[in-house]
């Protein structure tokens, strides 16, 4: 059972997310930013190009400045990923990393776009031939195949209890894990076999075979699904389905109103397509957070 | 003659136009701002849900800093009106209120809507039955009549020099103009007439008969052209084709690229349509800003 309902539930705490907020919650709803600031990829650039904004700034100073204005005009921000949506009598049902549940009538996918690869041998080469990105769209080609997921965050984690269901064994190799206590215990209480290490190579001839740690181990496992942020956007948002650009797959496709196809839903900034500015971010987040608010008190309305 | 060739000019200096000033320049094309920045629905406003800007700062503290980034990025600034706009061999030329003309590759739309109402008794009732805002749209209807024009810019000058083609007698009543010397000159040699009053009441049974002005006279008249702003953005779109929103021919139309329907030719920010927020016009801005440049530069390697 959802815990609390929301008007406007925001995935992503960066340009587009902060200021869908800032918008949102001046229209006199309740909003939730799902986020770190930190995991979006201003945070690490040198901005010059924001009009209004004079002088060079660090992506972090502004980011810092953006999520009080959010909170100062009432948006409640929480650095929870989400693992699952579904949708339920008009609302969207987010289940959270730490096991609870939120309602809300409206969804705004601000999460960017995720360009982390290892950066490793073989990880190119080898790419949708045993290296995947994607647990949820290639789970099922691993039937009773041995598997291994890499990444740090609940999308690893996430990923590895997943293919449980599908492979005859699941290897987790990172040296550090940073996600909720609960789902660390869900990892703790499973199957998955978690190495302390990294992925320094891939080996493979024609499809992967096995993987060089930097412990020194070589690692047999025919599949590799590199995980390394937070739930991938396009995964939860496919999900529910949530309609992809026709052309590359790689974006949300959203109209002038930043609406996607299922109603309730948005999206704005780098997850809706290029060009990946901290400006058009903005500006999507502000025409996406006034149209959920507008959304979400109309259905308040009719529906109580 | 085309005195200077542009690969991008903007009309329009407030948030959306400056944006794109920004984002035009950083991609190494030649760019002009035409427009005043105090012109701009911005100037007079207070701003606190600009993410990433804290605090509350007026818009004419903003709109500095921004004139001030485009011209550091080293796009050209002028305060020209524009009179006329015509498409010569994948060039468009513009005619500016000082007589000069310029060519360019690509041209952006950035002048907002204009809410400039006279507000005084009879405007209103009498709209549409001798009381018009557009003297483009209207000219043809005052065939050998007494029309009276106002307003202080160049709107209000070149559309009581273009009424001479059509009415019988032309009366341009303003205290002040704040016109190019060039354009006063053609308005002195004129047989415009020029009162030197303002509009208090628009009088009339069922169409606009007389004038009461603040100098006490009344005027009689059959048309009152109200142009308070520069040249008429919509009427300077049109004149060359541009299509507006089919709904409400108010705005023109665009899509995700801010492209309108003529190639080389974009618009942002409030001309473009609601919410009327400064977050949007940066984002649109931004958008029309890396298209256009990228358009100019395409048409400059291939045609020299």
């Amino acid at each position: 059972m959802a815990e609390q309902l929301y008007d406007v539930v925001i995935i992503g705490a960066g340009p587009a997310g902060l200021q869908a907020a800032i918008h949102a919650t001046r229209k006199k709803t309740r909003v939730l930013v799902l986020g770190r600031a930190e995991n979006s990829a201003l945070y690490g650039a040198h901005i010059e190009n924001y009009a209004f904004v004079g002088g060079i700034h660090t992506g972090a100073e502004l980011l810092h400045i953006g999520v009080e204005q959010a909170k100062n005009f009432g948006a409640e921000i929480s650095c929870e990923d989400v693992l699952k949506i579904s949708n339920i009598n008009e609302q969207f049902h987010l289940k959270l990393e730490n096991g609870r549940e939120i309602a809300t009538r409206t969804l705004i996918f601000c999460m960017g776009v995720s360009k982390k690869k290892l950066g490793v041998p073989g990880e190119k080469e080898l790419l949708g031939r045993g290296v995947s990105y994607c647990v949820d769209c290639d789970a099922n080609f691993y039937r009773g195949a041995v598997v291994t997921v890499t990444g740090d965050r609940s999308a690893a984690v996430d990923g590895a209890l997943t293919l449980l269901d599908y492979a005859s064994k699941v290897y987790l190799v990172t040296d550090t894990l940073n996600v909720s206590k609960e789902l660390l215990a869900r990892l703790k209480a499973s199957t998955v076999e978690w190495i302390a290490s990294t992925v320094k190579q891939v080996n493979g001839e024609r499809v992967v075979q096995s993987l060089v740690l930097t412990n020194g181990e070589t690692l047999e496992t025919e599949g590799l699904f590199i995980e390394l942020g937070s739930k991938g956007a396009l995964e939860l948002a496919t999900q529910i389905g949530v309609q992809l650009d026709s052309e590359s797959c790689k974006y949300i496709e959203v109209n002038r109103k930043q609406e996607t196809n299922i109603p309730g839903i948005y999206a704005a900034g780098d997850i809706v397509g290029p060009p990946y500015q901290m400006a058009k971010a903005v500006g999507e987040g502000c025409v996406a957070g006034m149209e959920a608010a507008t959304y979400a008190r109309k259905l308040r309305e009719t529906m109580g």
